[in-house]
């Protein structure tokens, strides 16, 4: 089992090229394979030699092209063929990457793996939108969900928003209906202040604001497509407005 | 105002050099000055062109060589002599790096203000403890909070850890006593799991591992020291154990 290569979980970051980890580039540039998502920029897997075998399984229409199972056979596979495996995910493995399943099953399987993690989308939409995630006077809790469809309804978020804390939710722009409903039964006012972040950390960058009762017109109304973020706090009120009055104040 | 500098507030990851963003490490390498925290590794620090004036606004014995406010104002003169200033933080600017207040200093001043995002604490932490801080079966929500004295008993973590989500606390170490007490006083029952992640992303990383309730006991036992990061929940428990266990089931 010497000729057993190491399958590497890398974050791919949020899509800029330039937000990729020093060691993520270079095992981009000397990878033999690799397997990505469909979230991964194109930018980033420019970055692969030309020799480079490169592997979609990118999700479809809300079907994965693989099924999760079959993409921990084929890293296994890959990997006991003596290759070293760059597996390329956006944002970072371990949130909402399912990079904890891959890992498992490459070391149930006996494959050295190592994780390499990235910028996730979460902190590279807030530094783009120059919204504070923790905030010295706005929050000391910042939470991560996902709100796709699958399990919504299941999903437990009581408590996670509201005075001195920051939700981030990934993955909610379709189902923005149910989210702002969500919420609100869970008793989160509902002129607590929200953003969206369609595109970050690439050209075409939108930063929406509302209340959070606005959330279903304000995504419909802007025709906000994925990938999006939602992020929900006081945060996200100290926008441009906040810091024109205080600059006002101090020019006084 | 023609030759007023931007302020680059940059993240400088969890430690490893390695994990700097490409961005981040071309503006340190073309840097003429870089004002840094405590927090930031000298290898980082050390990509810094010879030229480049280095200023250190480390706290010290848990106050600030240099206050909040007066680190603001150096960001604001340096960029009003025409500098273009790189503001280097640990981890993510934007994760309990107080990262919000500088650049609303900047954009009161009329500075600007890039925020170039890092691999937070957590992000860094997790992957090399292989642990997953979203996983399908054990958690989906993740949160962030810091443990540090000031406020520890005025914070509400009410609700933030428990079945199916992971609480990450930052800079728990000291208060790690405090921090179990507060949070099975919210619920949380003795027996969940979690690992302390001491040196993350360097070469004297350890993970330790036990239930909440023996917290302060693993903490004092094992002598752990900053930089150190508590992670609770289910995801903390499926370690090797875990995997030994499976991989056991599956050579049956």
């Amino acid at each position: 089992m010497d000729d057993v290569g190491t399958v590497y979980l890398v974050g791919a970051g949020p899509g800029d090229p330039d937000l990729l980890t020093l060691r993520a580039a270079r095992l981009l540039q000397g990878a033999e394979i690799v397997i990505h998502d469909g979230l991964v920029d194109p930018a980033v897997l420019a970055l692969a030699p030309e020799s480079a075998e490169l592997v979609s399984v990118a999700k479809r229409r809300a079907r994965h092209t693989l099924p999760q199972d079959a993409i921990c056979d084929l890293l296994v596979r890959e990997a006991r063929k003596g290759r070293d495996v760059v597996r390329l995910k956006g944002g970072d493995p371990f949130i909402f990457g399912r990079g904890g399943e891959e890992a498992e099953a490459c070391r149930i399987a006996g494959v050295p793996v190592e994780i390499v993690p990235g910028i996730s989308a979460a902190n590279g939409a807030a530094a783009a939108a120059q919204i504070a995630l923790t905030h010295r006077d706005a929050a000391s809790v910042v939470s991560f969900v996902a709100g796709q469809c699958k399990g919504l309804s299941e999903q437990n978020w009581a408590g996670l928003a509201g005075k001195g804390r920051t939700l981030v939710i990934y993955m909610g722009v379709k189902t923005a209906p149910q989210i702002a409903e969500k919420l609100m039964a869970d008793g989160l006012a509902p002129d607590m202040p929200l953003a969206v972040i369609e595109n970050a950390c690439r050209p075409e960058m939108r930063v929406l604001r509302g209340p959070l009762a606005a959330l279903p017109g304000l995504v419909a109304r802007e025709r906000v497509k994925s990938p999006a973020l939602i992020v929900i706090g006081e945060v996200a009120a100290r926008g441009d407005a906040f810091v024109a009055a205080l600059a006002a104040e101090a020019a006084q």
